[in-house]
């Protein structure tokens, strides 16, 4: 949108609209997701802006409302891929001036609980990493299909190191062979489906994907659990994540890792006169701040679908 | 301490001293631990406060060095309650002027990974709830040992209600026999060893109490893994939840539980013509403000010990 | 509460209950604040925990529906400390099961803005600092009134030492008569009220109190603007702000600090070949973690009222 | 980058860098700053991701160390902005394999205290909203300033309504012309200077233009002390906002506006039987989530300048 020599952009949404959906089977199993999620719409609404008036405006307390109908609606447990598209398809077909709809959602990860090593009915506990997802609809039908993990936090007590670096007047780090590698891993990829029409059917297909992807990260990062693999930089072993991601996973076009290198310090404390505690690889203080930040995204030139 | 128609009560010490330490095995096993410990000293230093004069102060520079220096010098893993033992020794032990040291150790919840099933030899994913310890050491001996977890949380789709409570003019909430019961329980319980002789010598001794108290919490409040059991009220269950503990850990001298209740709340919507959506205990909002707050302790008048 | 050889505490209350209340002045000014509280009751109901009888239990969201109504009967802006005076009456008063209230309240610090120089009609914009307090009010007319501060952040870059202390083995800090001081003040004082009855009567008294008490703070931490006052320690520069407090604020029985030491380190960074920064007291490097924690007490024996 | 059918982007560098400066002027007033540096660097160095590689890896250790050199180097006070373009300048000229670096910066914002009304030599207390920066260099020399506030928190009691938005079968919020309005704004805008040559020499040139820009927000945002200004939407006031930015500071090419509609929902409360608060204008529930999120930018298609 433009006006007397300025350009304008705008979006507005509702942020933060959390949803808890129970799905009960007539076996007494429930099945259960909480989702935190955030809708913006791009939409045809100029005059709201500069001329008071509303008439165009989606209401934000309207679109969360939208929400909770559309939970109830879904008669099956589904995956934050697939909620996230069918409201994208709502707000793109049911008003006629949004022309996008983006959705983001946050699934907490809330966990069966096993009981004397048998899955519960209805027990849940709280895991750690989260499941995330950003979907964008068009109104001609197009979309954009991404899915993400947030606060996977690994860490290797050996079999990292970081040598050959450029050394200038501002070096201090040494060389190493034998280092911790902490960090927490953001990921996010995005699939090659490009339509509403093309989106498999499958129900919770992006949630078996996820756990795919999670793991084959995972593995690459760890290497066998006899050994591990050696990580000679956190840009080396990010890369071989990734390729590992695009390599195995043929439905997924591109990926983007972010991995703080957490950094755990060599202990090493000394008086004027006397060493007090001299580091051998085994007392470290972990810091997160200042971290080291190396993000990258490796995309597939030509699809392989 | 007293002076001229006032009390004088202090402390000081060092807090979030973070610690990071590995234990290396010949066959190529790492054990592995991240502390973030707080040190606090009760001492006679008044003149530090009333003249300036810090002669008897402990710097808390020196306090960090010490914890460094004790890590350093366990030559093979232990529990959090071992180490703020170990700290709280020496403080009282090696300063004249200390009477009594007050140590409290967050672990952070690294867990050995698994990959192909194998658990790995230095590979560690952080998980969920954290396990706490607050120990109390005086310089005559004498010594207070609570170990504790946070951040557990858990949630029951189903067998939870509440009813017959008291109804006034005030009162708004239906009585219900069908809810959501979600919680994060914090639980600190206390040893029955008053003396530092009379702690148990094996290693890890503590950390298996404490796998063995999260393991009664959490069954207690899920019932089997077939059809749960019922809670009546968020007071019950945790009663139930402090009194298996009681009942089946004799060295626990009382425990104390916060669990607030999370609300899952029922979702109505209706506009002023017709309802947009209906709760039949399927959609909910989660929400953290406000929250409900109970908490008790129960502990033994006498000792089974 | 005592059954079988147990003993058994509880409390249980809402949290975070969140209100905001507008006072609309005739000439068009408003009057805004906005405040987090928390209730805790002390009431006989053990057979809610023990025997899932719920007869005795106040609801806590009957609590929460509480405090909208008192909030709306306020028909005046009044402090905080009134506030939780007025809950903990009617809770105490209102049910007999309940023996004691225990009211906690957070006040947002919106302040009123200022337009050219002038204070705005009914705007306002978020500052720093906050006041809270803690009240207990007891069936028997009994209370306890604590007025409090919370994140008050003051640093000075000069005028600040700490020599003398106790070196030994495990000491590396230097001593010095010029270093940073920086301290996030966490205070909080009870006043000689101990009885509803003898509360002053006049509007917005505590809302002054904490304000005198601010200023003593403020005032004793930084010295006089031109040249500032040397703090020989942290211990030292808490003890003359508390004891200002207790001198010149007669209805102040007793008051607690704590001041975390904020260290902000000295850079000197140099290679194995030559120095890179050379610390002059100008480059700091400010941390969280670990901090310093001080804190202590100052209580009157006798009460000056 | 590119190999073998794939598409490779990558940056790495040094987050959360703290440093805190102090300028002492002979008078014996001091300036002093807190910042929060963040680097990033693009860069030549795929083999360090391919082929383990490091020898064009400027080492993330060696940034950070950077940060403080050029802190030492700096003789008098400046602001983020300068500081940033300073760093941004060393990166890309010391540096041959490094194309551009992107440089954040997040200024804590201590402010002088007041004692007796006149303005301390060295005592600072902490403020709330915090100035921001992002500047990019590139070797070519081009660059792109970009200033902003973080957490600027402004509350209307009154004078906000909306109106005339859609409706249809998900909506159910009334209509009003009588409501809070309360946001957290989120600024960023980007000057006009396109290469290191054109920025103003001016010390604290940009710390000026922040108080301008800050000052034209608050004003627009609240209008005048007297009675306000109406605002029909948040969009509207957001509009307003940019506009009146973009049409008094000549040097702003385009300023982007996040405001989040942070409600404050009129508390109504009823049972089954009879009301217990009635909304009239005065109890309101303040809640974060979920909140509207509305955000635009405006820019300059002709630059002025």
């Amino acid at each position: 949108m433009a006006a007397d020599g300025v350009k304008f952009e705008q979006r507005h949404g509702k942020s933060r609209v959390r949803v808890g959906r129970v799905w009960r089977e007539p076996s007494g199993r429930h099945h259960f997701v909480e989702w935190n999620v955030s809708i913006s719409l791009l939409s045809d609404c100029l005059p709201a802006y500069t001329r008071a008036d509303n008439s165009d405006i989606v209401a934000t307390d309207t679109m969360k409302n939208t929400v909770y109908v559309k939970a109830k609606e879904c008669r099956q447990q589904l995956s934050v891929e697939d909620f996230a598209i069918l409201l994208g398809k709502h707000f793109t077909s049911f008003y006629p001036q949004v022309s996008a709809a983006i959705i983001n959602i946050i699934e907490k990860p809330w966990e069966r609980i096993n009981i004397d090593g048998q899955p519960h009915d209805h027990g849940f506990k709280l895991g750690s990493e989260k499941h995330t997802t950003e979907v964008v609809v068009k109104k001609s039908g197009g979309l954009q299909v991404i899915s993400g993990i947030e606060g996977l936090a690994v860490l290797k007590t050996t079999q990292s190191g970081f040598e050959g670096f450029v050394r200038d007047k501002y070096t201090i780090l040494p060389e190493t062979r034998e280092r911790m590698f902490a960090t927490e891993v953001t990921a996010s990829w995005k699939y090659s489906y490009e339509t509403l029409a093309s989106i498999p059917a499958k129900q919770l297909y992006f949630m078996e994907k996820y756990m795919d992807v999670k793991k084959i990260l995972i593995e690459t990062f760890f290497g066998p659990s006899k050994g591990g693999v050696y990580s000679p930089s956190v840009q080396s072993t990010l890369y071989d994540m990734a390729n590992a991601v695009i390599a195995r996973v043929p439905d997924v076009s591109s990926i983007q890792l972010k991995m703080p290198n957490i950094h755990f310090l060599p202990v090493n404390l000394s008086s004027k006169d006397n060493p007090i505690v001299k580091f051998e690889d085994d007392v470290f203080l972990p810091t997160d701040e200042p971290h080291g930040s190396i993000q990258a995204s490796l995309s597939r030139l030509h699809s392989k679908m």
